[in-house]
């Protein structure tokens, strides 16, 4: 028949998928499987009645906002309201220096378009977050990993020649790790020096169970300019702050990178949605955001604690780890060197649990030692048992190495 | 100072866009302009009301869909919805053959990211909308361009060899041509016999004035199989159906085409808003779009009918075109050899009108003949002012070539 003629084969870079992408894809049709591998939040922490009044308020009371196409820029009100909301001592933002995304996500394709030509080189924190590297796969980047926690880092010969640098300060996806101050001041620095666009992801910069939150630094490139003109290239999200269904996003820096990145935008979805986007600015406006993040942050530590609790009971010998002061995440290292993180998920998916391995945020898929355990989607309770069915898939993975 | 370092070059597709944008950008500016330029739709369509109501039910009454991360493919109720809505006797399609996409442009990035090679080829009915070809830029695509109309088209050596064919049969942007039957079902025949995927871009589909609609190449190509498995690509959109502000577009193809844009989507934006899709799938489900389609359509015929009648009386002479039987524009090609479309303009801002000139719609930027006015955002008033103020610069142009 004619539907059996050849088609043209579809783009080169879709056959370089992770085959672990499958294997998630029908994690989801296990029943009672505990999910520990993606980074959702909780969804009883949505204010959902206040939402759904902000939501009749900004169609009936801002149709034009609403209802219409709105500036490939994003909602002037919603850009300044978000200039005004990271601006700092020092760190003078307008709207020039702002772009609205459909979800923080959206930004890492747009910076792959505008920053990037095919086969560019890009520095990144290893291991990287799994969405950055989907995003620039069509590109197909060159990556020089940055393990900025090792002995002896050199961030100017690390940034020097790549196109930019991509970092997570804030408890990293997938190690959860903080980057410290002093970190920070020296990448800020060999941005400067070398003048490589360093991009600051940030979606879990409210999550800090801890301590007060560090300097972003956006903050610390800030130089006194009426408008902000430094190497960074921040990205915001509201998907942790109140809830991911409006997929809104925002990135902050140099005009002439904002430029860009709108040009680029107008080829890749025209506008972010109207309706969504006064939503944001209502909930900002109103304080909701704040309103709700202490009970977010009340419910997170809990988890966390609860997880690394039953992780020193069940995963001692087995794996090392650090607790995270902050996010969503805990990395974790197998002891066993022999043991294969992408063996032990379909061993851990017959055991009832999923977690995320390692080769997935490597650009090369080579690392397989470890594995990223989420807390923020389950209870206590959940937590333990979930650690239990990965202990022992982690001991039926390695007598199955050994 | 630190900041006068030489940052990395942006990506080379940035340097090749048209001037022809950048005095676009500048016209807002000017007072009492009347812009013909744009395909934006009258405001005074939207049922904001309804849309008030059906915004606040769907977070109160679905706060999982609307405030959650969504699948990435969208919400299953969506896509069976758009899965019925354009089944048809021999063209049998499941929610496997739907993706929600973020407004019609994002279709376009994604099929480009999926069925497009780096300096790809694609067969494009040309003149082509300007948003396809930005939309495809960043993988410097190669084009061959297509004349439906011209005697002796031939569409199999036309899309031989082609990633895919580009088409916008319903009142094509920016000509307002529509494709015949018989050539629907010639495209369909070279797309079968020459494997190639052809693209039906339709955001014009429901805005016909003076007929019955013709059947889609879609369903042209369906051969009664169970699910959807023909070389057409079909692109719809609420924007022109509803109103533009929610971004809520769709993708039907084979499955397999769908699984690969889907990929694609995780790295673009990771899905659609949820609280956007539910409005659509509401809006849709309670019937508002077919209650609201009679006044649109009323409305846009009497528009074109006014612009036409403007014409007739001021630019006879000056511009050759025909009436559009439904869409958004009318394409009109000087009579002056002499005259450029892109100077023309320039001449038009400066009598306050506002018009497309055709050099977009070429991907080599060589076609300086024509002019796209769209007639369905202003009243017949200002469509006539505007037509005179577009006479009196066309002579003006021409003065100044001669």
């Amino acid at each position: 028949m004619a539907h059996s003629v050849q088609r043209p084969k579809l783009a080169r870079w879709l056959a370089e998928t992770n085959d672990v992408t499958q294997t998630f894809l029908s994690a989801g049709l296990i029943p009672g499987l505990i999910n520990m591998a993606g980074g959702l939040p909780e969804p009883t922490t949505w204010p959902a009645s206040d939402l759904s009044t902000l939501a009749a308020k900004a169609v009936s009371e801002h149709p034009g906002d609403t209802l219409a196409y709105g500036p490939l820029e994003g909602l002037p009100i919603l850009r300044d309201l978000i200039a005004a909301r990271f601006s700092a001592p020092g760190l003078s933002l307008t709207r020039e220096n702002v772009l609205i995304t459909t979800g923080g996500m959206q930004a890492l394709d747009l910076i792959g378009k505008v920053l990037l030509d095919q086969g560019g080189l890009i520095a990144a924190q290893s291991p990287a977050y799994l969405g950055a590297l989907d995003a620039w796969k069509p590109r197909h980047p060159t990556y020089r990993p940055m393990y900025l926690e090792r002995e002896g880092f050199d961030p100017v010969a690390a940034l020097r020649g790549a196109q930019f640098a991509y970092t997570v300060p804030n408890f990293s996806n997938p190690t959860g790790r903080l980057v410290g101050l002093e970190d920070r001041h020296q990448l800020v620095a060999a941005a400067e020096a070398t003048g490589t666009w360093l991009v600051e992801d940030d979606p879990y910069g409210t999550l800090y169970y801890d301590g007060a939150p560090l300097p972003r630094m956006l903050t610390l490139s800030g130089k006194g300019d009426s408008t902000y003109e430094g190497p960074v290239v921040y990205l915001g999200t509201l998907s942790k702050e109140l809830a991911p269904g409006f997929r809104i996003g925002w990135a902050i820096a140099a005009p002439e990178v904002i430029r860009a990145l709108v040009t680029a935008k107008q080829g890749s979805d025209m506008c972010t949605s109207g309706l969504c986007q006064r939503i944001a600015h209502d909930a900002f406006a109103a304080g909701l955001t704040e309103r709700i993040l202490p009970n977010v942050l009340a419910l997170y530590r809990l988890r966390r604690d609860a997880l690394c609790a039953a992780m020193a009971d069940h995963l001692h010998g087995l794996f090392d780890w650090e607790v995270p002061s902050g996010g969503m995440f805990v990395w974790a290292t197998a002891r066993d060197p022999e043991l294969n993180t992408d063996v032990l998920l379909r061993e851990a998916l017959a055991h009832g649990v999923c977690i995320t391995p390692s080769s997935v945020f490597d650009p090369e898929g080579r690392n397989r030692r470890s594995i990223r355990i989420n807390f923020t989607l389950n209870d206590p309770d959940k937590l333990a048992e979930g650690v239990r069915r990965l202990a022992k898939a982690t001991l039926a993975a390695s007598a199955k190495a050994a």
